[in-house]
């Protein structure tokens, strides 16, 4: 490892700046990996459970259907920060003391009315991490569409929860977004639409 | 459209809760589908310049070699606000007044040290909308490296950065990521992860 190897940066002392309900907003004083002091600043989420250390669980949940191509189920909300309707994973804040496991069946659930079963989960990644530690995982949820329970499925959004529910097949993901990105003008957010530029780059491999 | 759709949802006004010299947190007082006043914070970064909307662009580079499988350019670095070493496409601000394309060009110049021809952008897409207007683009960036200029390829950093480059098959992407995470207890972005899972996840089709 060179003397300039990213490892060898190190935290020296965090400031709070401000204390919103939901958002903080931090000064964080660091050493770089020459040892010089510098400053940085991040906004951190106050809701994140101590029990799990990840602020969410975003759901790539599969249809299985014998006669018809895989799709994947997708959300679309309004979200203020944007101003605009947002194509999204299902995805939800981890409740304290909840599993990831339960927390993606439940968000499902919830949000988009399938009855799934939880497959697996991936490792935590950070969503934009030169701006924020908010953090996530990533679980698959397989959805049996000959299950009764997903003949008509029905969500339960909370109060003040207003999002849609729609499905676009897994083997031309980026061109339906764009399609429907196109049509309402709406937009994307850009982990779904990460996802979707690597199935489609898969094609030219 | 039914009422209750997330696109009668409606900005009311915006207010600053605290200015950082790079974040702001922001007060969103917005209206639900049904009329309803509520709240959202929001955190905004203070560098995105006017003329162009986004504040990032990212870098799809794909290394052609005639005897080799292709490979992605990928960056190391210290990202404060996770106290870790993320594993990220190379990506850079926008400079006021500057194309997305030039940007991508000089990013992957500095960072890398390869020169590449920029092929196409992306849509704009946010990166975390339920918690930042942070947006960006994606760039595709070929790079050929029967050009001399590849041959040996020198990064052009700036004061204060410390990027190490790394390269990895984009058919075994999601492997090889996880296996330098495990090696080195660093972590990855959410975005190049959810890349990494769409290739990954193209083989089950």
């Amino acid at each position: 490892m060179s003397k300039l190897s990213p490892y060898n940066a190190r935290h020296v002392l965090v400031e709070n700046l401000d204390q919103g309900k939901w958002i903080q907003t931090r000064k964080i004083n660091y050493q770089d990996p020459t040892g010089s002091d510098r400053v940085w600043e991040m906004a951190v989420r106050t809701t994140r459970t101590a029990t799990t250390n990840v602020d969410a669980v975003s759901i790539v949940s599969v249809l299985h259907h014998p006669d018809r191509p895989k799709e994947i189920v997708l959300v679309k909300q309004y979200r203020p920060p944007t101003q605009k309707v947002v194509l999204e994973l299902p995805a939800g804040l981890i409740d304290p003391k909840e599993l990831i496991e339960s927390t993606a069946e439940r968000e499902l659930l919830e949000e988009t009315g399938y009855h799934g079963k939880f497959a697996r989960q991936s490792i935590v990644t950070y969503s934009d991490p030169g701006l924020t530690n908010a953090n996530m995982v990533l679980a698959y949820v397989d959805v049996d569409l000959s299950d009764v329970h997903n003949k008509l499925p029905q969500p339960q959004l909370e109060d003040g929860e207003f999002i849609e529910t729609f499905t676009l097949p897994l083997n031309n993901l980026l061109a339906e977004l764009e399609a429907v990105i196109q049509r309402e003008g709406c937009t994307v957010d850009a982990r779904l639409y990460h996802f979707a530029v690597g199935l489609d780059l898969a094609k030219q491999l």
